[in-house]
């Protein structure tokens, strides 16, 4: 196992192990795609090769994480299985299949004559990923990023670090054997400590995005301590709306497919809202369905006076449980459901049930959320589901990218202008010429 | 002239009166192109008949600002006469024939039988503008946010407020004066105290986009005080590199259109590179052009002993002077002068003059801008000039947005995804169904 990949830094070091990364960037930008390709294929192989040293230190992990009594919900994340290895090798694979996204030619303009604006996809340069428990997500963003031509500085929790110092440095001996031409290993690099993290933060000229993946506490602690744009979600706080016109099968299955497929999932629902005309009939098949899954309902003034469950507070309205655990409220209208929304929501995805078109255009278009969804569940709310190949993250910004992002979210553009000495004042004043704005 | 535009609002006033201007943009986020351009053609129509009106109000403002000794840049921003108001009123109409960026489908594509996914382009909701002295961005962003759906509330500088108050209320009468179904007055608001501005950076539920115009320190300060995204840039530290294969007539005219067609604005240059092999010939040629147009030249030691100017220290390296002021460093290779730009410039546009395609190449290609230019002015990076019809603001921000800014900037997108009582657990485990993923 390669020392190099996660010595401990001093604080002065960082910067110039950062430089580095940039500076094997600024070369992998203009790799053409099978040169990425190739390193990605390397990486896949060693990765298999390498799959029982990975699993024996996630395991030294897991059994650190039971035995400090770790919350549940992040124990599974951090847990990696043959299975969930081979689904995070195919992931790499997945993103060699993807288009290049750089050098992309979006705009193509004669301004005037033998004056040519062109406006070209590029990386952003180098990505921060900081995230607590989930060491698959170091392949698939160190493969995102490598394919998107950035360099990546990767920075796992505490309780993950034997998996991700496994994982990084077979990445990064799998780069090392590439032959000339290729890709260099300083463009992934492993953090280990706090004091680093917090380092990268107020590093604003190396580092151009950064990437957090966790709990909702962990993102909001980034958003609130870099000037480095961030990429994510604090919260996941979604919905579902069981309006009168609802079809009872379906509401039955999407709310417990929305709870439980995967409760620590952002996407799973907190609070089901159903309308008041519906609630007799629909809760208790839900309770029934939810119950046997596990799920504590706690529930409005309204829905207990139909169940006996535990009351919901004012606080649960805005909780993330990342656990099987939901609130329910009963409302009189799609207009109180989407005020509630509005009010308690995280813009993240907001489902509604109902057979009438004309409420579920009305829930489509007001509600305010990276997704909106009718008559299915939450859950779809995923890069892969959409058929993105592969997702860097779920982005609840307003701004776009916004939603699953896969590649996209990795590149910006810039501005190529080409004259032979043009100049702006030929275009001012009294004679001015005109601009063609000619698309090639 | 109405006294709704800029009533002095309680703080806890203010918060209600955004709620409103909420509202009344889920309203106009719906409606049709054509509702949108006649209440744009209500204005420029209300700005034209109310020409001597503004124009008074303008002059209390510059009179003002004058006998505050306010900086002469300030005061050039400032102060409107009858050819920047109907360069203004034309702005106007230029945003009514632009395309509307909403309910633009960017994907349709079914990820299983009956499970089918969608794009759409959607307004942002309220954007914020927060500007210092240029009155006439007042109707530019107006207009662009009433054309792109979204509710605009602004802030003028308090030394514009005049102007301000005059123009918002010219825009508030006319869209009062709409047929029913128009738009409504609710979603222009103006802002007129300091208590207002700080009130609304804490506002990140309310207020979508914040786009600040004015000083480096200004953005700067909006930047730090907010979590609401922010549209912009702090400092326009551009750059002239006049490589060894210059042609010298080109470097000088490029050079003096750079720094002096418009010196306080964001895309001057602020300090010029000169290869030490041309230095001789070119540096005479452009002291004299610059300095018959006043502008003072600061030089590093060798500059110095080519001609006598001031020297220039480290920090005129990082100033953005926004005044006839122009620093000169020689270097001795392209290489030298991408480490210099990547260490002082901001990111905003950067220009080379040569007649070597393979220096220019090694500059396009490794600049880190939103503009890399050759043998052509800087003063081209301007959204009107880019054939965008107009301009929210330039983005040095890595993300995209980038560089100049026209409508795309006010605008998101949200997922629709609408099924038939679809659940992911259909699509996982043992016997999952596989996504179809199909381009509708």
């Amino acid at each position: 196992m390669s020392g190099n990949v996660s010595i401990n830094l001093s604080e002065s070091n960082l910067s110039e192990s950062i430089q580095r990364t940039r500076t094997a960037a600024i070369a992998l930008a203009k790799l053409p795609s099978m040169a990425k390709n190739d390193a990605l294929e390397a990486i896949a192989i060693a990765l298999e090769h390498q799959a029982e040293m990975i699993l024996a230190a996630n395991q030294k992990d897991v059994i650190a994480a039971n035995q400090a009594n770790l919350p549940s919900a992040l124990i599974a994340r951090l847990k990696l299985d043959s299975n969930k290895l081979k689904s995070m090798i195919a992931g790499v694979r997945d993103v060699i299949r993807l288009a290049d996204p750089i050098g992309d030619r979006q705009i193509h303009r004669e301004l005037d004559a033998g004056l040519v604006l062109e406006r070209f996809s590029c990386p952003l340069g180098v990505i921060g990923v900081i995230f607590e428990a989930r060491p698959d997500a170091v392949t698939q963003i160190a493969a995102l990023s490598i394919k998107s031509g950035n360099g990546i500085i990767l920075k796992g929790g505490s309780e993950a670090v034997h998996s991700c110092e496994a994982i990084a440095s077979v990445m990064h001996d799998a780069l090392a054997k590439l032959p000339n031409g290729g890709v260099s290993p300083d463009v992934v690099q492993l953090l280990t400590t706090r004091a680093e993290t917090l380092a990268i933060l107020k590093m604003d000229r190396l580092i151009d995005l950064i990437i957090p993946r966790g709990s909702n506490q962990f993102v909001r602690y980034i958003q609130d301590n870099t000037h480095i744009p961030v990429l994510g979600h604090a919260d996941g706080v979604c919905h579902l709306y069981v309006d009168a016109a609802a079809d009872l099968t379906k509401a039955v299955a999407i709310a417990v497919d929305s709870k439980t497929q995967y409760p620590a999932a952002c996407n799973a629902i907190e609070t089901m809202l159903v309308h008041r005309a519906i609630a007799p009939n629909f809760l208790p098949l839900a309770l029934t369905a939810l119950q046997e899954r596990g799920v504590e309902l706690r529930g409005c003034d309204r829905t207990q006076k139909i169940m006996a469950i535990n009351p919901a507070t004012a606080s649960d309205w805005s909780t993330e449980y990342c656990d099987l655990i939901l609130s329910i409220k009963i409302i009189d209208s799609v207009e109180e459901a989407i005020a509630h929304i509005t009010t308690y929501g995280s813009k993240h995805t907001e489902a509604i049930v109902t057979e009438d078109q004309a409420i579920a255009d009305i829930f489509m278009s007001d509600i305010d959320a990276a997704g909106v969804f009718h008559n299915c569940s939450t859950r779809f709310a995923d890069g892969f589901r959409y058929g993105f190949g592969a997702e860097v993250g779920i982005s609840t910004n307003k701004m776009s990218p916004r939603g699953p992002v896969g590649l996209e979210g990795l590149v910006t553009y810039k501005y190529r202008l080409v004259g032979h000495g043009h100049i702006v004042a030929s275009y001012a004043g009294q004679n001015a010429k005109a601009f063609t704005h000619l698309d090639l």
